[in-house]
Protein backbone atom coordinates (compact mmCIF):
# COMPACT_ATOMS: atom_id res chain seq x y z
CA UNK A 1 0.00 0.00 0.00
CA UNK A 2 1.89 3.18 -1.12
CA UNK A 3 0.11 5.57 1.74
CA UNK A 4 1.97 3.45 3.82
CA UNK A 5 5.26 4.85 3.10
CA UNK A 6 3.65 8.40 3.23
CA UNK A 7 4.52 9.66 6.90
CA UNK A 8 1.86 11.29 8.59
CA UNK A 9 2.57 15.01 8.61
CA UNK A 10 1.48 16.51 12.30
CA UNK A 11 -1.54 18.94 12.24
CA UNK A 12 -1.29 22.58 12.37
CA UNK A 13 -2.74 23.56 15.40
CA UNK A 14 -5.14 25.59 13.41
CA UNK A 15 -6.20 22.11 11.91
CA UNK A 16 -7.57 20.91 15.90
CA UNK A 17 -11.92 20.18 15.22
CA UNK A 18 -13.77 22.21 17.52
CA UNK A 19 -14.23 20.75 21.13
CA UNK A 20 -17.13 18.59 21.20
CA UNK A 21 -18.89 17.25 24.69
CA UNK A 22 -21.47 14.59 25.33
CA UNK A 23 -21.91 11.04 25.42
CA UNK A 24 -19.94 10.28 21.80
CA UNK A 25 -17.19 11.54 22.54
CA UNK A 26 -16.53 9.92 25.35
CA UNK A 27 -17.07 6.93 23.58
CA UNK A 28 -14.27 8.10 20.59
CA UNK A 29 -11.66 9.02 23.29
CA UNK A 30 -12.64 5.39 25.03
CA UNK A 31 -12.32 3.72 21.62
CA UNK A 32 -9.15 5.51 20.47
CA UNK A 33 -7.44 4.86 24.09
CA UNK A 34 -8.32 1.48 23.47
CA UNK A 35 -6.56 1.01 20.44
CA UNK A 36 -3.43 3.15 20.92
CA UNK A 37 -2.84 0.97 24.14
CA UNK A 38 -3.35 -2.14 21.70
CA UNK A 39 -1.05 -0.73 19.77
CA UNK A 40 1.52 1.06 21.43
CA UNK A 41 0.86 -0.45 24.90
CA UNK A 42 -0.37 1.04 27.65
CA UNK A 43 2.33 2.90 29.59
CA UNK A 44 3.79 4.33 26.14
CA UNK A 45 0.48 6.03 25.56
CA UNK A 46 -0.24 9.44 26.87
CA UNK A 47 -3.20 11.53 27.04
CA UNK A 48 -1.28 13.97 24.16
CA UNK A 49 -1.24 10.99 21.86
CA UNK A 50 -4.81 10.30 22.29
CA UNK A 51 -6.21 13.83 21.75
CA UNK A 52 -3.70 14.07 18.76
CA UNK A 53 -5.39 10.59 17.16
CA UNK A 54 -8.67 12.91 17.93
CA UNK A 55 -7.36 15.83 16.25
CA UNK A 56 -8.79 17.40 19.98
CA UNK A 57 -7.14 19.08 22.19
CA UNK A 58 -5.62 17.13 25.56
CA UNK A 59 -8.04 19.84 27.74
CA UNK A 60 -10.43 18.40 26.12
CA UNK A 61 -9.79 14.88 26.85
CA UNK A 62 -9.23 15.98 30.10
CA UNK A 63 -12.61 17.29 30.46
CA UNK A 64 -13.57 13.75 30.16
CA UNK A 65 -11.17 11.81 32.04
CA UNK A 66 -8.97 13.68 34.63
CA UNK A 67 -6.21 11.14 33.56
CA UNK A 68 -4.81 8.86 32.11
CA UNK A 69 -5.37 6.22 34.92
CA UNK A 70 -9.07 7.14 34.94
CA UNK A 71 -9.14 6.41 30.65
CA UNK A 72 -7.38 2.97 31.61
CA UNK A 73 -10.52 2.12 34.13
CA UNK A 74 -12.85 2.65 31.65
CA UNK A 75 -12.08 0.88 29.04
CA UNK A 76 -11.12 -1.77 31.12
CA UNK A 77 -14.39 -1.59 32.76
CA UNK A 78 -15.94 -1.72 29.48
CA UNK A 79 -13.93 -4.70 28.27
CA UNK A 80 -15.01 -6.56 31.77
CA UNK A 81 -18.55 -5.48 30.81
CA UNK A 82 -18.45 -7.52 27.75
CA UNK A 83 -17.04 -10.36 29.72
CA UNK A 84 -19.60 -10.07 31.68
CA UNK A 85 -22.26 -10.02 28.66
CA UNK A 86 -20.98 -13.65 26.94
CA UNK A 87 -21.46 -14.77 30.63
CA UNK A 88 -24.99 -14.19 30.98
CA UNK A 89 -25.50 -14.93 27.63
CA UNK A 90 -23.74 -17.96 28.44
CA UNK A 91 -26.27 -18.35 30.70
CA UNK A 92 -29.14 -17.93 28.57
CA UNK A 93 -28.36 -20.47 26.14
CA UNK A 94 -27.20 -23.41 27.98
CA UNK A 95 -29.55 -26.43 28.90
CA UNK A 96 -31.34 -25.84 32.01
CA UNK A 97 -29.26 -27.76 34.30
CA UNK A 98 -27.02 -25.83 36.65
CA UNK A 99 -24.02 -28.19 35.39
CA UNK A 100 -24.40 -27.15 32.40
CA UNK A 101 -25.02 -23.59 32.73
CA UNK A 102 -21.68 -23.40 35.20
CA UNK A 103 -19.91 -25.49 32.12
CA UNK A 104 -20.97 -22.28 29.56
CA UNK A 105 -20.20 -19.80 31.80
CA UNK A 106 -16.73 -21.31 32.39
CA UNK A 107 -16.04 -21.95 28.61
CA UNK A 108 -16.83 -18.12 27.87
CA UNK A 109 -14.72 -16.55 30.72
CA UNK A 110 -12.37 -18.64 28.71
CA UNK A 111 -13.11 -18.10 25.19
CA UNK A 112 -13.59 -14.27 26.38
CA UNK A 113 -9.97 -13.99 27.59
CA UNK A 114 -7.99 -15.99 25.05
CA UNK A 115 -9.97 -14.20 22.17
CA UNK A 116 -8.77 -10.86 23.32
CA UNK A 117 -5.33 -11.88 24.62
CA UNK A 118 -5.04 -13.51 20.92
CA UNK A 119 -5.91 -9.72 19.37
CA UNK A 120 -4.21 -8.04 22.07
CA UNK A 121 -0.53 -8.99 22.58
CA UNK A 122 -0.17 -6.02 25.03
CA UNK A 123 -3.10 -7.08 26.72
CA UNK A 124 -0.69 -8.05 29.89
CA UNK A 125 0.15 -4.46 30.18
CA UNK A 126 -3.34 -3.02 30.69
CA UNK A 127 -3.55 -5.82 32.83
CA UNK A 128 -1.01 -5.50 34.97
CA UNK A 129 -1.33 -1.90 35.33
CA UNK A 130 -5.17 -2.62 36.28
CA UNK A 131 -3.87 -4.98 38.98
CA UNK A 132 -1.85 -2.54 40.98
CA UNK A 133 -3.22 0.34 39.88
CA UNK A 134 -6.63 -0.24 40.29
CA UNK A 135 -7.86 -3.28 42.14
CA UNK A 136 -10.91 -1.97 43.13
CA UNK A 137 -12.33 -2.10 39.52
CA UNK A 138 -11.17 -5.36 39.08
CA UNK A 139 -12.53 -6.90 42.22
CA UNK A 140 -15.70 -5.68 41.48
CA UNK A 141 -15.60 -7.51 38.02
CA UNK A 142 -14.44 -10.85 39.56
CA UNK A 143 -17.02 -10.29 42.37
CA UNK A 144 -19.92 -9.74 39.68
CA UNK A 145 -18.70 -13.16 38.05
CA UNK A 146 -18.68 -14.40 41.58
CA UNK A 147 -22.35 -13.61 42.22
CA UNK A 148 -23.41 -15.54 38.77
CA UNK A 149 -21.39 -18.79 40.04
CA UNK A 150 -22.78 -18.61 43.55
CA UNK A 151 -26.25 -18.06 41.99
CA UNK A 152 -26.12 -21.33 39.92
CA UNK A 153 -24.21 -23.41 42.62
CA UNK A 154 -27.43 -22.50 44.80
CA UNK A 155 -30.25 -23.37 41.99
CA UNK A 156 -28.45 -26.78 41.76
CA UNK A 157 -28.33 -27.31 45.42
CA UNK A 158 -32.18 -26.67 45.13
CA UNK A 159 -32.77 -28.90 42.37
CA UNK A 160 -30.59 -32.22 44.34
CA UNK A 161 -28.47 -31.66 41.01
CA UNK A 162 -25.53 -30.55 43.58
CA UNK A 163 -24.26 -31.99 46.89
CA UNK A 164 -23.23 -28.68 48.99
CA UNK A 165 -22.80 -27.58 52.19
CA UNK A 166 -22.06 -24.23 51.48
CA UNK A 167 -23.11 -22.66 48.44
CA UNK A 168 -21.38 -19.63 48.29
CA UNK A 169 -17.97 -21.04 49.66
CA UNK A 170 -18.56 -24.23 47.04
CA UNK A 171 -19.29 -21.40 44.21
CA UNK A 172 -15.70 -19.57 45.47
CA UNK A 173 -13.64 -22.76 45.42
CA UNK A 174 -15.27 -22.88 41.38
CA UNK A 175 -14.19 -19.86 40.53
CA UNK A 176 -10.80 -19.44 42.05
CA UNK A 177 -10.20 -23.45 40.72
CA UNK A 178 -10.37 -22.12 36.95
CA UNK A 179 -8.00 -19.16 37.17
CA UNK A 180 -5.81 -20.66 35.06
CA UNK A 181 -8.13 -20.79 32.05
CA UNK A 182 -9.59 -16.92 32.50
CA UNK A 183 -6.74 -15.17 34.11
CA UNK A 184 -5.36 -12.66 31.12
CA UNK A 185 -1.34 -13.00 32.10
CA UNK A 186 -1.68 -16.88 32.39
CA UNK A 187 -3.30 -17.37 29.16
CA UNK A 188 -1.50 -15.32 27.65
CA UNK A 189 1.91 -15.60 29.04
CA UNK A 190 2.05 -19.42 30.03
CA UNK A 191 2.62 -22.24 27.52
CA UNK A 192 -0.88 -24.23 27.49
CA UNK A 193 1.48 -27.56 28.24
CA UNK A 194 0.57 -30.08 31.30
CA UNK A 195 -2.71 -28.09 32.10
CA UNK A 196 -5.37 -30.32 31.72
CA UNK A 197 -7.93 -29.74 28.90
CA UNK A 198 -10.82 -26.89 29.98
CA UNK A 199 -13.45 -29.94 29.70
CA UNK A 200 -11.63 -32.34 32.17
CA UNK A 201 -11.08 -29.32 34.37
CA UNK A 202 -15.03 -28.69 33.95
CA UNK A 203 -15.84 -32.63 34.68
CA UNK A 204 -13.50 -32.48 37.60
CA UNK A 205 -15.12 -29.08 39.53
CA UNK A 206 -18.91 -30.45 38.73
CA UNK A 207 -17.43 -33.51 40.32
CA UNK A 208 -17.19 -32.32 43.50
CA UNK A 209 -20.14 -29.94 43.33
CA UNK A 210 -22.14 -33.10 42.71
CA UNK A 211 -20.48 -35.63 45.14
CA UNK A 212 -21.48 -36.71 48.44
CA UNK A 213 -19.80 -34.28 50.57
CA UNK B 1 25.08 2.71 62.51
CA UNK B 2 27.88 5.17 61.61
CA UNK B 3 29.29 2.57 59.38
CA UNK B 4 26.24 3.04 56.59
CA UNK B 5 27.54 6.71 56.48
CA UNK B 6 30.68 5.34 54.96
CA UNK B 7 30.69 4.80 51.45
CA UNK B 8 32.02 1.68 49.70
CA UNK B 9 35.34 2.31 48.07
CA UNK B 10 35.24 0.79 44.74
CA UNK B 11 38.02 -2.24 45.30
CA UNK B 12 41.07 -1.22 42.80
CA UNK B 13 42.03 -3.86 40.06
CA UNK B 14 45.07 -5.25 42.26
CA UNK B 15 42.97 -5.85 45.69
CA UNK B 16 40.55 -8.58 43.03
CA UNK B 17 41.81 -11.93 44.69
CA UNK B 18 43.26 -14.65 42.89
CA UNK B 19 40.83 -16.69 40.39
CA UNK B 20 39.10 -19.73 42.64
CA UNK B 21 37.75 -22.80 40.89
CA UNK B 22 35.64 -26.08 42.70
CA UNK B 23 32.24 -25.93 43.58
CA UNK B 24 31.96 -24.00 46.11
CA UNK B 25 32.88 -20.79 43.63
CA UNK B 26 29.62 -21.97 41.65
CA UNK B 27 27.88 -21.47 44.58
CA UNK B 28 29.16 -18.64 46.26
CA UNK B 29 28.00 -16.95 42.36
CA UNK B 30 24.62 -18.44 42.60
CA UNK B 31 24.48 -16.90 46.39
CA UNK B 32 25.57 -13.76 46.08
CA UNK B 33 23.66 -13.06 42.53
CA UNK B 34 20.37 -14.28 44.45
CA UNK B 35 21.17 -11.99 46.99
CA UNK B 36 21.69 -9.07 44.08
CA UNK B 37 18.38 -10.61 42.29
CA UNK B 38 16.61 -10.27 45.91
CA UNK B 39 18.15 -6.67 46.23
CA UNK B 40 18.28 -4.54 43.06
CA UNK B 41 16.53 -7.13 40.90
CA UNK B 42 16.70 -9.26 38.10
CA UNK B 43 16.91 -6.88 35.45
CA UNK B 44 19.23 -4.21 36.89
CA UNK B 45 22.23 -6.61 38.15
CA UNK B 46 24.73 -7.35 35.74
CA UNK B 47 27.64 -10.09 35.79
CA UNK B 48 30.05 -7.11 36.74
CA UNK B 49 28.04 -6.50 39.81
CA UNK B 50 28.03 -10.05 41.15
CA UNK B 51 31.71 -10.38 40.11
CA UNK B 52 32.28 -7.12 41.44
CA UNK B 53 30.77 -8.22 45.33
CA UNK B 54 32.45 -11.51 45.09
CA UNK B 55 35.55 -9.29 44.42
CA UNK B 56 36.84 -11.77 41.46
CA UNK B 57 36.86 -11.20 37.35
CA UNK B 58 33.79 -11.03 35.22
CA UNK B 59 35.84 -13.64 33.06
CA UNK B 60 35.95 -15.93 36.29
CA UNK B 61 32.49 -15.65 37.04
CA UNK B 62 31.89 -16.63 32.80
CA UNK B 63 34.23 -19.97 33.68
CA UNK B 64 30.92 -21.49 35.73
CA UNK B 65 28.16 -19.81 33.94
CA UNK B 66 28.10 -18.71 30.02
CA UNK B 67 25.58 -16.24 30.64
CA UNK B 68 23.39 -14.16 33.29
CA UNK B 69 20.70 -16.41 32.41
CA UNK B 70 22.47 -19.79 32.84
CA UNK B 71 22.87 -17.92 36.16
CA UNK B 72 19.47 -16.81 36.71
CA UNK B 73 18.44 -20.85 35.98
CA UNK B 74 20.97 -21.92 38.31
CA UNK B 75 19.17 -20.16 41.13
CA UNK B 76 15.42 -20.62 40.37
CA UNK B 77 16.75 -24.41 39.81
CA UNK B 78 17.68 -23.96 43.51
CA UNK B 79 14.52 -22.57 44.60
CA UNK B 80 12.93 -25.13 42.80
CA UNK B 81 14.29 -27.76 44.41
CA UNK B 82 13.58 -26.16 47.84
CA UNK B 83 10.10 -25.89 47.04
CA UNK B 84 10.27 -29.95 45.41
CA UNK B 85 12.11 -30.35 48.94
CA UNK B 86 9.16 -28.87 51.29
CA UNK B 87 6.42 -31.19 48.96
CA UNK B 88 8.73 -34.30 49.53
CA UNK B 89 9.00 -33.68 53.64
CA UNK B 90 5.23 -32.92 53.70
CA UNK B 91 4.44 -36.37 51.78
CA UNK B 92 6.75 -37.75 54.42
CA UNK B 93 4.89 -36.09 57.30
CA UNK B 94 1.68 -36.66 56.86
CA UNK B 95 -0.63 -38.86 57.77
CA UNK B 96 -0.86 -42.42 55.75
CA UNK B 97 -4.05 -41.32 54.21
CA UNK B 98 -3.40 -39.80 50.24
CA UNK B 99 -6.13 -37.53 50.95
CA UNK B 100 -4.32 -36.14 53.91
CA UNK B 101 -0.82 -36.27 52.08
CA UNK B 102 -2.43 -33.83 49.27
CA UNK B 103 -3.65 -31.50 51.74
CA UNK B 104 0.04 -31.57 52.94
CA UNK B 105 1.28 -31.55 49.39
CA UNK B 106 -1.25 -28.14 49.06
CA UNK B 107 -0.40 -26.34 52.27
CA UNK B 108 3.46 -26.95 51.33
CA UNK B 109 3.49 -25.47 47.58
CA UNK B 110 1.52 -22.16 49.23
CA UNK B 111 3.89 -21.91 52.31
CA UNK B 112 6.96 -21.51 50.44
CA UNK B 113 5.56 -19.55 47.83
CA UNK B 114 4.12 -17.06 50.10
CA UNK B 115 7.22 -16.86 51.96
CA UNK B 116 9.74 -16.55 49.62
CA UNK B 117 7.59 -13.70 48.19
CA UNK B 118 7.55 -11.84 51.44
CA UNK B 119 11.04 -12.28 51.87
CA UNK B 120 11.95 -11.35 48.32
CA UNK B 121 9.60 -8.36 47.09
CA UNK B 122 11.43 -8.56 43.77
CA UNK B 123 10.05 -12.27 43.00
CA UNK B 124 8.21 -11.23 40.86
CA UNK B 125 10.68 -10.32 38.43
CA UNK B 126 12.59 -13.20 38.20
CA UNK B 127 9.35 -15.43 37.72
CA UNK B 128 8.68 -13.26 34.80
CA UNK B 129 12.23 -13.70 33.17
CA UNK B 130 12.04 -17.36 33.88
CA UNK B 131 8.95 -17.96 32.35
CA UNK B 132 9.60 -15.93 29.05
CA UNK B 133 13.30 -16.68 28.73
CA UNK B 134 13.61 -20.60 30.82
CA UNK B 135 10.42 -21.72 30.33
CA UNK B 136 11.84 -25.24 30.00
CA UNK B 137 13.22 -25.02 33.46
CA UNK B 138 10.08 -23.91 34.64
CA UNK B 139 8.35 -26.76 33.05
CA UNK B 140 10.28 -29.57 34.44
CA UNK B 141 9.87 -28.15 37.99
CA UNK B 142 5.84 -28.26 37.30
CA UNK B 143 6.04 -31.80 35.95
CA UNK B 144 7.98 -33.03 38.91
CA UNK B 145 5.03 -31.71 41.40
CA UNK B 146 2.67 -33.18 38.84
CA UNK B 147 4.13 -36.47 39.59
CA UNK B 148 3.97 -36.12 43.38
CA UNK B 149 0.31 -35.41 43.12
CA UNK B 150 -0.53 -38.37 40.36
CA UNK B 151 1.42 -40.83 42.57
CA UNK B 152 -0.76 -39.34 45.55
CA UNK B 153 -4.21 -39.59 43.19
CA UNK B 154 -2.95 -43.37 42.29
CA UNK B 155 -2.45 -44.44 45.89
CA UNK B 156 -5.77 -43.34 46.42
CA UNK B 157 -7.61 -45.00 44.27
CA UNK B 158 -5.59 -48.27 45.14
CA UNK B 159 -6.75 -47.91 48.73
CA UNK B 160 -10.44 -47.41 47.87
CA UNK B 161 -9.91 -43.79 48.96
CA UNK B 162 -10.70 -42.04 45.63
CA UNK B 163 -13.24 -42.84 43.08
CA UNK B 164 -11.36 -41.36 40.02
CA UNK B 165 -11.74 -43.08 36.31
CA UNK B 166 -8.12 -41.01 35.08
CA UNK B 167 -5.87 -40.76 37.97
CA UNK B 168 -3.47 -38.78 36.09
CA UNK B 169 -6.02 -36.30 34.48
CA UNK B 170 -7.29 -35.86 38.04
CA UNK B 171 -4.25 -34.95 39.48
CA UNK B 172 -3.34 -32.69 36.65
CA UNK B 173 -6.72 -31.09 37.43
CA UNK B 174 -5.98 -30.61 41.23
CA UNK B 175 -2.86 -29.37 40.78
CA UNK B 176 -4.07 -26.74 37.43
CA UNK B 177 -6.79 -25.63 40.18
CA UNK B 178 -4.30 -24.42 42.69
CA UNK B 179 -2.80 -22.11 40.82
CA UNK B 180 -4.10 -19.26 42.27
CA UNK B 181 -2.21 -20.40 45.68
CA UNK B 182 0.63 -21.58 45.01
CA UNK B 183 1.55 -19.11 42.11
CA UNK B 184 4.50 -16.38 42.89
CA UNK B 185 2.53 -13.37 40.89
CA UNK B 186 -0.82 -14.27 42.18
CA UNK B 187 0.40 -14.82 45.45
CA UNK B 188 2.66 -11.63 45.65
CA UNK B 189 0.32 -9.21 43.05
CA UNK B 190 -3.44 -9.98 44.09
CA UNK B 191 -4.93 -9.69 46.77
CA UNK B 192 -6.70 -12.30 48.62
CA UNK B 193 -9.74 -10.48 49.36
CA UNK B 194 -12.72 -12.78 47.33
CA UNK B 195 -10.40 -16.45 47.26
CA UNK B 196 -12.15 -19.12 49.55
CA UNK B 197 -9.14 -20.15 52.44
CA UNK B 198 -6.86 -22.36 51.31
CA UNK B 199 -7.90 -25.65 53.36
CA UNK B 200 -12.12 -24.92 51.77
CA UNK B 201 -10.33 -25.16 48.47
CA UNK B 202 -8.52 -28.27 49.94
CA UNK B 203 -11.80 -29.54 51.19
CA UNK B 204 -13.51 -28.65 47.58
CA UNK B 205 -10.85 -30.87 45.54
CA UNK B 206 -10.62 -33.78 47.60
CA UNK B 207 -14.34 -34.12 48.07
CA UNK B 208 -14.28 -33.70 44.03
CA UNK B 209 -11.61 -36.80 44.26
CA UNK B 210 -13.78 -39.08 46.50
CA UNK B 211 -16.99 -38.32 45.00
CA UNK B 212 -18.74 -41.44 42.90
CA UNK B 213 -17.77 -40.33 38.84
Amino acid sequence: MTSAAVPMTPLPETDIVPEESGPTTRCRILETAEAAFREIGYQKTTVADIARSLRMSPANVYRFFESKKAIHEAVIQRLMGETEQSVALAVENAGAGAADRIGAVIRALHRTCAERCEANPRMQEMVAAAVSESWDVCAQHIERVAIVFETLVREGVATGEFNVDDPKLAAACLHTAVVRYCHPTLVSQYPDAGIPPLEAMIAFLLKGLRGVP
